[in-house]
């Protein structure tokens, strides 16, 4: 797709400069050192020749139309130049040249008519206000980073130059490669989305590594991430989730950070593998860059000493992962091998003074078992432990078998070498066991995920047309706050179903209500002259026969009129009593970035108090739904808790389907609730009880 | 305390070695290499010279008596050395053999008899099973670790001889320096609390960390460690805190783990910071050993780039800091002092191209702003950054000011003369701000620690004798669990009390308990013969007047009889209907290691679905115990919730009081409950539904 951008044949560097401060010459510079195979066209009015080879005076003077336009001309000759580009009919450009919506407003109308050119003569950007874009397995150093980095499988794609900057000499320590590094600074044009598409199929991506601010587009993202974050690993760190954190990204890029809720929700809609610190991510990364995928979560570890090995147990369990039981054979065959103090049990401790060989030989072993996925190979540096040597047994001992594994090596001064040694053995390690577990919980989840599910085409049968109706209503008037009654009209539209409730104008028309509605039920004063109802004594609960009924009627009205003399009586309220095993929250707010971000919880402290609630993103699946009502903390109560029975489960996951359909059918509804949505037991549905729904503001 | 260990005037190494392989050999080198200035007196019968020392045959045979004895020689005659020792008038020995209790049963009893030893002779043992000690203020390396330490403000105290070698390893890649390393092996006699108390009233020591598997004396660790805990930082890693961690422990040291719930409530009682990992526990230690304590929450940030000043941000939030406010004096004088673009308000951006002079410029304007506690300097290694520069010129502008300043330079390659720089500087570097801001996190932490609460000796006018003689009668009777009657009755003598009831053999009788008990109130058939109360037709609740009482009297006798012919009626319970705010729970369990660990939480799905509990280790103090009603996430409903009115917080702090009194004046309580224990209104108090009492199994 981008294969101008990553494999060009041609390239025209405009602003090449001959002073090697200026970056025009540090790029070419890179461009040559990188060994780029193709021609290589510097442009600049004012030189002959640059770093030994002939510059032009523009782009049409070159000899052909270049594939590649890179440009690092001052902000106010850069429109000028892609212009040029686009009618010599070049379809790539990377614009490193800053100035633009960062800066001010008047650099955010120059970006303005750099979208429009672009778009004008298709010619697709990457930039500007970047670092530039890499690609080792092409000898592609189109940017000013400070060094090329190794070949290898991971491409980092990134909003920020500086992180790369800091990512590159970390690598170059780490002797990490990659196969892309991608500055995507202000994407005017081309967005992170459809570079993590092209990373995906690039041959020689492992493992997608992302740090964003924020997406160009919500919707987009999620559609092309989610076609490929099954196939390759794709980890995100996305800064400015906290609401301090939003303050930094807007007043640093200019780029609207979404609510929080809305990216985790985002990232796990399309199977992102979302951390938290750049730690993290690095951490992740090499092991996904070096070691074949866990296949289970059952960790064992091997050490030659007692006390990191207690602390890795702590965080296999902390993780959710599983300290593997070793089979009686496997335990055998460790004994036989190993000194009579060693413990051959999981964590397997080949003892302080072990020679390589022994403890290579328990990695083998280990690795032989069937019952284990991953192993961490733990060493502190005692007295007489050959680090050196341990290392190339692991090395030798891991590649055998294809397992999952890692070292921690723990210390520094004298293991620099056999970090080196295993670095070459393709093992990763980290300076201390926990961040390896880590890495392995990163695994598993990315093992774990689910397939995309695609939107379901089975819609639920409703009543659009009364929806619309009741929409259009408020909307022509003027308003975009539906009352309760037009909510509701809504709902029950999409299957919902407000507490049964009939006028009764005479005890005998009450216990009919009553009747036709079941008991219990709850009667109340009907009178537009009396506010406080309860105050009045106009309401009554739970009557539950009809001389009750009766009884609740006359003492309900003869109330009200001792309360106000001269109020309008319209009669008596009755309605159901709403009874269920738990209150509920299904709620909707549109994201800017992501649209209908949907969400789920238990009513009450679970909500108010404990914020126990979780994210989908509109439209949502079948799984998803269910998924929803899982996640929550408070999930067993809806499972049937102590005596209280299930509730139907099933008319929720129902609900939320149908309120993601709601939303898919009026995208002018900005905001939703349904609280309390009264959940019954099994097979006995739900009931709203108060709705709410507000549209965009015209 | 322990001069003889760490200043001994004279060293007697029993074990010494010519073979350069041995611990014997190391352990003098080690001391000799260390520069110990007083008598080094290296004992074997069979050499007459080690490393240019002359060699004594046997303790006896000594010049003088030595202060210190450091034990290598195997196992079996390691107990006839101390003894000799202690025969001498030795009264320090630090045993470095290995095949006590880790090892056997044999070592055991082995490990038994030291003890009877040191017992006899009053000789302190460090050991075994240990690495051995070092002081670096007294030259002093009594150890077989690699190499000895530079000096410096960190003492560290190690359970595990491993985790020493890697810290020693790490330290050195770090240039970081100790002022003691102690490795305390199996602990027969010195245990980790008696050497932190020293550690603490050592000058040279500015921070204590501990890696520790489980305490010698956890009453006397809280006694010991709560003195010295709030004036030197203590950090301390517990391994083992999971269930499957736990077990590693037993099998590694045989020491037993004590429960997670324990240490936690043990450090907070102590003051003591806990950490979950090796990476937090020297991060943190760095910034301890570094820099001023940090005098608020307000961190400011330099950075130049955009990227990782958000992540840091993100972070500040997360750790509960709080993003200083700059002044706008000090937004000017950044103005003053920094080109257009830079911006200068918190996250202060001095731009990817800043100078060493604007870098250093930034900081100290920042520092020198009232409204800043503590300083994180970001920096990537951009194409023109001047890293070294700008590392000097942080520790300049930091120096100056004495706030809380931190680096977090990040990369790799490029930068490895800035760290060392910023050493030099005493600027703690972190490779990633994330890690910084959590060091900043934990010096917020210590500050916040409050005085360490003395037990009250202000007792609660209780009746302890009922309560004695009723637990004695269980005792005596052979049982110990309390019965649900006799449960009530030493709770009700500890001022807690049960509903009202009274037995009302007529309906008269039933009337005049209603109204003293006061209405509502539920009635309850009293027969030996009726097991199913409800099913019997025989209990009715919220009887509210007398007329109420009199028919559920009559309905209650009569059902009770329809529904067993020849029940015997004793009559009718008539009950307080226990209403409240709030069920809530308070629990008791004696820990192994601390003793009664009481537990607090909300009672129904708080303490059973989210597990919303808080731990104090007793004896209770009054701020520990409002300190546990704030700690739940449920709290808020004890404050007043909605329209409920605020809960009676005020008896629910007293009860736990009353129960810690409890626990104190009757140590063989094992277990106690009070679930639930009915909270009402504010000025009402607390009623006991169900109490149950476990005694120690004799």
């Amino acid at each position: 797709m981008f294969k101008k951008f990553f494999s060009p044949e041609s390239i025209a560097l405009i602003g090449a400069s001959r002073e090697p401060h200026k970056l025009g010459y540090r790029i070419l510079e890179n461009l040559i050192l990188g060994g780029f195979k193709g021609n290589l066209y510097p442009v600049n009015p004012k030189a002959n020749e640059v770093l030994d080879l002939p510059c032009y005076k523009n782009v049409s003077s070159l000899p052909k139309t270049p594939d590649l336009a890179v440009i690092v001309v001052p902000a106010k000759l850069a429109l000028d130049a892609v212009e040029e580009c686009g009618k010599q009919g070049t379809k790539a450009a990377v614009i490193i040249t800053a100035g633009f919506k960062e800066s001010n407003a008047e650099g955010k109308e120059r970006e303005e008519k750099l979208y429009t050119i672009s778009q004008k003569y298709g010619i697709r950007i990457i930039g500007p206000n970047c670092l530039g874009i890499t690609d080792t397995y092409q000898n592609l150093n189109a940017s000013f980073a400070p060094y090329m980095p190794h070949k290898g499988p991971i491409a980092f794609i990134s909003q920020s130059g500086a992180i790369i900057s800091a990512v590159l000499d970390w690598a170059k320590n780490e002797k990490l490669g990659f196969s892309r590094i991608i500055s995507l600074g202000n994407m005017v044009d081309v967005s992170e989305s459809e570079v993590i598409e092209d990373c995906a199929s690039d041959p020689h991506t492992k493992v997608i590594l992302l740090y964003m601010e924020g997406v160009k587009d919500g919707r987009d993202f999620i559609s092309r991430v989610s076609k490929v974050a099954r196939k390759k690993p794709i980890i995100a760190l996305k800064a400015g989730m906290t609401a301090a954190g939003s303050r930094a990204v807007s007043s640093h890029t200019g780029s609207l950070a979404g609510m929080s809720q809305a990216y985790q929700a985002a990232f796990k809609k399309s199977g992102v593998l979302q951390v938290e610190t750049m730690e993290e991510l690095f951490d992740i990364s090499m092991l996904f860059a070096c070691q074949p995928i866990l296949q289970g979560n059952r960790i064992a570890i091997v050490t030659n000493a007692g006390g990191p090995s207690v602390l890795a147990t702590d965080m296999i369990e902390k993780e959710g992962l599983v300290a593997a039981e070793l089979l009686k054979k496997t335990e055998k065959n460790l004994a036989a091998g190993l000194p009579p103090a060693a413990n051959i049990h999981n964590p397997v401790d080949v003892l302080g003074d072990a020679s390589e060989k022994e403890y290579g030989f328990a990695v083998e072993t280990v690795a032989q078992d069937p019952g284990v996925d991953g192993i961490i190979a733990i060493l502190t540096p005692q007295v007489v432990t050959p680090v050196n040597e341990t290392a190339r047994e692991i090395g030798k001992a891991a590649k055998q078998k294809g397992k999952t594994v890692m070292a921690s090596f723990m210390g520094g001064a004298s293991l620099m070498q056999a970090y080196d040694l295993l670095r070459e053995e393709k093992i990763p390690n980290y300076p201390f066991p926990e961040r390896g577990i880590r890495a392995f919980r990163a695994m598993v989840d990315f093992s774990n995920l689910s397939t995309a599910e695609k939107p379901s085409s089975k819609a639920f049968p409703v009543k659009k047309a009364l929806a619309q109706a009741a929409i259009e209503k408020v909307e022509k008037s003027g308003r975009n706050i539906l009352t309760d009654f037009e909510a509701r009209e809504v709902f029950e539209a999409y299957g919902f179903r407000a507490p049964r409730r009939t006028l009764a104008k005479s005890a005998e028309e009450a216990i009919a209500a009553a009747e036709s509605i079941y008991y219990p039920v709850v009667a109340k004063i009907a009178s537009p002259d009396i506010l406080h109802k309860t105050e009045a004594g106009g309401v009554q609960v739970g009557i539950s026969n009809a001389s009750e009924m009766k009884k609740a009627f006359e003492k309900i009205v003869s109330s009200a009129k001792a309360y106000k003399k001269n109020a309008i009586i319209e009669g008596v309220e009755v309605q159901e009593m709403v009874t269920g095993i738990q209150e509920t929250i299904i709620g909707v707010k549109k994201d800017p970035q992501f649209g209908h971000l949907l969400m789920f919880g238990l009513g009450g402290i679970f909500v108010e108090l404990l914020g126990d609630v979780t994210f989908r993103i509109v439209p949502i699946g079948a799984k998803e739904a269910e998924g929803m009502l899982n996640d929550i903390k408070g999930a067993k109560l809806l499972q049937g808790y102590r005596k209280t029975p299930a509730a139907d489960t099933e008319a929720l996951t129902e609900a939320i389907l149908r309120v993601s359909q709601l939303c898919m059918d009026f995208p002018s509804i900005e905001e939703l609730d349904l609280n309390p949505l009264i959940v019954k037991k099994r097979g006995k549905g739900l009931v709203m009880v108060d709705a709410r729904i507000i549209l965009a503001e015209k």
